[in-house]
């Protein structure tokens, strides 16, 4: 055991953590490029392939969240603080579980018609996790801190933009619809979708935090 | 001060929290079994009874946890990593939290005939608690690291089964129901008790993580 | 670097935390003010204008706890645990932030006529961001622990009269709302407020472990 940990203090400490949060945050583009496809696609058949997909990159998702918590626990050092390592973890793996809430529930209130707001936050998730995949990249050697800030400023405009189509969806949903059963499903698939951005917002911000740290 | 810092380092140090952890999972046990207890009843005044007793319970889960944290606070030496004492302890407070704005609710929203989902989310919040409970009672010892695992992977299993009947259920609820009000009673009630597995979920994949860290 | 975290060292540890404390929990004073305000009027011009100030205000709010993250992130000693520091700046931004969830909802969901239990939850919310304010304050010198502890019962207190004022107020609205679509708007407003009360019982927490902790 302690020779373990003498061995791995020996080892480079980003060798471990950096490639798992690479596929943690390349695996949150994928499953919100699979989103952007879902919300666009008007072949029924295809959308419930896609939902199919999506859960698959959640339990993917997991796996690669569960592998940095057991790295985590067993690893003396580590490259950031414990605490930041598993706070940004859990904040992609959130990006994903929200992700795959509204997807799911497209297929469980049987959504056929995918409004105009639906698909513009969908495309904020997806620009915004690319951002974070940008900066997540360029922590490993930190030589483009200009780089990783300005990746996060954009997720934070990103997180705004998603507020504004927000608000302005549900208050067009209030005004316009009679259905309240529709405004229920309706109301919850556009919340969800906003709170991923919001857990964006969470990463881009651990991020920030940590260059500060680090400089 | 300092002469009891030093006195808690003499006492062995799983002294305080055990027996406060199986204090707090043998009540989370409690609570739920009282709610299966409250699901299957159709006498209405024995349920509001009970739903006062899982009030009382909930308040008893309080009063367990404060001192888990007051523990905390003024002990130098613990078991385990601080923070995963903090979190345990809140998952648990959690269940039982859940488990008590379900029942509260019951009685709020003048709910008279409970539905299969419910009763069987109900039991699988009472399944999960009491493996919980096993593994936090094996916690102390170490001894059977096996026993642990096996009932984490248990809750886990729960978890995912809860998920299951909460996605039938809420499709069902839509595809049946023509009341939005009686829609936006049921679907709340569901995710709370959906919620109460989640966190379930969360003590065991703490607990989990205590393993690896301690072996 | 190191010559500045050495300077550090020299300064008297509760120069940076405690003003920055200070200021964040007088901005949560002001926005609950606004807010009793914004619930009391019946001009529909004024409340426009009060919405736009919380929203003002909640942005200040934002600065404020990224200005205390950023000196936590850059200070060797701090006067509390970084995490408690932590901790406490998120819940004063919760607050200020369900504050302003509220009120925009008042906008978005074209409400014209408050109701009693909105105004009694936002009474309950100033007087407890009050005596947070107090506790905060206090917390500086530490000479008066019990006025600090005091006041932080006084916030368990107002949580408990806002949950009965929310379980009272929700179980009415389904008893005598006929129409669906207001009970959503309403019961999501309470619901709202009610939290912020959670996020002041949250701080009132914190603050009353830093005294064990300290003591």
């Amino acid at each position: 055991m302690l020779i373990d940990r003498f061995v791995q203090f020996l080892v480079p400490k980003d060798k471990k953590f950096f490639p798992l949060f690479e596929k943690a945050s390349g695996n949150m583009v994928t499953t919100s490029r699979v989103l952007v496809e879902l919300v666009k696609t008007t072949d029924a058949a295809k959308r419930k392939d896609l939902i199919k997909e999506i859960e698959r990159l959640e339990h993917e998702g997991d796996s690669i969240t569960h592998e940095i918590f057991h790295e985590l626990s067993s690893t003396f050092i580590t490259p950031f603080d414990r605490e930041d390592i598993h706070y940004l973890a859990t904040a992609i793996d959130d990006v994903v579980d929200f992700v795959y809430g509204a997807s799911k529930r497209f297929d469980l209130y049987r959504i056929d018609k995918i409004t105009e707001p639906v698909i513009r936050l969908a495309e904020l998730i997806h620009t915004g996790s690319e951002e974070l995949h940008t900066a997540i990249v360029e922590l490993k050697n930190m030589k483009n801190i200009t780089k990783i800030k300005e990746a996060c400023v954009r997720v934070n405009s990103v997180e705004n933009q998603a507020d504004d189509v927000f608000n302005t969806a549900i208050a067009q949903l209030f005004d316009e619809e009679k259905d309240p059963i529709y405004i229920i499903k309706m109301k919850e698939i556009l919340s969800v979708l906003e709170t991923a951005t919001d857990k964006c917002e969470d990463a881009a911000n651990i991020i920030s935090s940590l260059i500060v740290k680090a400089s």
